[in-house]
C-alpha cells in the first residue's frame, strides 16, 4: 500500500507537519536535499501519487514542483499548500494542476516554535479552492486540536499584511540595531522583544514572502512608516 | 505627628505609589486638582515639610514645583522624583533644591496596568543623586519586593530611549493604522498586539515627555526608521 499522506518539502514547516501526521496517518516525505531515518522517502512521482500531497516548499520553488507532480496527480487526490502568502500559491495551484484534483490552499499560523508543545489550539487559514476533499482534511485537522479559519485566498492576504508585514518589519528593524537593553525592559517592551525572538529564526525566504508576495503588503508598510515618520518628526 | 510621605500628583502614578505605600506608611497626597475621599489631602507647602517627598508630577511641571517646595523642605528629607528620562530632572533638582536635602531619581518601570495585581516583582530604576537618604528608601522598596536597578541618568535615559522609545513609537504608529486583524493573528503578532495594549492609555504627556525629553531618543528613533525603510524598500 502507497502511503497516504505525501509531503513535499522537509524545511522546518515539513518536519512541524511530519511530526504531527505520522501519528495518525502513514507519511512519506519527498526532499532530496534532506536524509531522513524514520521517514519513509520518495521521490516525486511518487509523492504526486498519494492521497495527500502537502506542499512544504519556499513559494519561490511552488510552480516548478507544481509542474513536476502535475502529470503524476491522481483522480480525487488533495493538493495543499502551506506557502504565507495565499492569492499567488491559489492561482498557481488553479492554473497548473489538472481539474481531476481536489485543492486547498492553507496557511498554519504557527510553526516549529509556537507549537513546540503540540499543534493543538493553535490558528490554520483555510482557503478551500476545488472540490470536496478539503472537508475530510478539515475533519483531520480538528482531531488534532487545529482551530480552522475560513477565508479567501484576498482575505488572508489583506490580514495578514499588517499581521505578518509589520510584525517581520518591525522584527527586523529592532534586529539591525543590535543588541536590545533587557535590564531595564519595561513589560510592554517584554512582548517586543518576545515578537521578534519568535520570528527572529524565520528563513529569509520566508521575510521575502511575507514583504514581497504579499499584493498588500508594500502598502501597509508605506501606511506604518508615515505614521511612525509623523510621530518621531 | 505630620504624614511621613507626600506625594505630589495624584495622576496615574501618584495613585498606584498611594495605594501601596499607605499599607506601610502615613501617606498624604496633594493634587489641587483632585480630590481623594480617603487619603489626607494637604498643600504645597505642608506636603514639602514631610520626611519623604515623591514627585508624581508631569515632567512640564517639574521645575515650577521644585521652585515651589524647596523654601519649605526640611533638613535630611529625601526627595523623589518619578520621571520616565531621568537626565533631566535630576539636573533640574540638583540646581533648584537646596543643600540640606537629599535626592534620588527614579523611573518606577511599570504602571497601573502592568503592576495592576501587586507590585512586587516589578523594576524600578534607581539613581541616588545626593546623600544617604536613599538608602532607607531602598529598604523599603526591597521590603515591597520592587527589584532595584542601580544606574546613572545618563545610562538610563540612554537604555530608555529604545526600550520606550521605541515601544511607544511603535505603539503609537500601529493604533494610527486602524483596527488590528485579530482573526489571524499569529503568536509573534499577539506578542505585538499586547505591547501596544500596555502603553494605549498612556498620556499624551507621557508620551511626549518619552518621545522629546530624552536626549537619546531621537537618534534611536532615526535608526530605527532608517533600518525600517531599507526593508521596506
Amino acid at each position: 500500500m502507497s502511503p497516504k499522506i505525501a509531503i513535499i518539502g522537509f524545511g522546518a514547516f515539513g518536519q512541524l507537519a511530519a511530526r504531527h501526521l505520522r501519528k495518525v496517518a502513514e507519511v512519506c516525505i519527498c526532499d532530496p536535499s534532506i536524509r531522513s531515518n524514520d521517514l519513509k522517502q520518495v521521490d516525486l512521482p511518487k509523492a504526486a501519487r498519494c492521497a495527500t500531497v502537502i506542499l512544504a516548499v519556499p513559494l519561490s520553488r511552488l510552480e516548478e514542483v507544481l509542474h513536476q507532480i502535475a502529470p503524476h496527480l491522481r483522480p480525487g487526490a488533495l493538493v495543499i499548500d502551506t506557502c504565507s502568502v495565499k492569492i499567488r500559491p491559489a492561482r498557481l495551484m488553479l492554473d497548473i494542476l489538472p481539474a481531476h484534483v481536489d485543492l486547498l490552499a492553507t496557511h498554519p499560523l504557527f510553526g516549529p516554535q509556537s507549537a513546540a508543545d503540540g499543534v493543538s489550539g493553535h490558528r490554520i487559514v483555510w482557503c478551500p479552492l476545488r472540490g470536496r476533499g478539503h472537508l475530510r482534511a478539515a475533519v483531520r485537522a480538528r482531531r488534532a486540536g487545529l482551530r480552522i479559519i475560513q477565508a479567501t485566498p484576498e482575505q488572508h492576504d489583506r490580514d495578514m499584511a499588517v499581521v505578518q508585514g509589520l510584525t517581520h518589519l518591525i522584527a527586523q528593524s529592532l534586529s539591525r540595531l543590535g543588541p536590545m537593553p533587557e535590564r531595564m525592559a519595561t513589560s510592554s517592551f517584554g512582548h517586543l522583544l518576545r515578537s521578534v525572538g519568535m520570528v527572529h529564526a524565520d528563513s529569509p525566504e520566508l521575510l521575502r514572502t511575507i514583504l514581497t508576495e504579499n499584493p498588500f503588503a508594500a502598502d501597509v508598510r508605506a501606511r506604518f512608516l508615515q505614521a511612525a515618520s509623523e510621530i518621531a518628526a
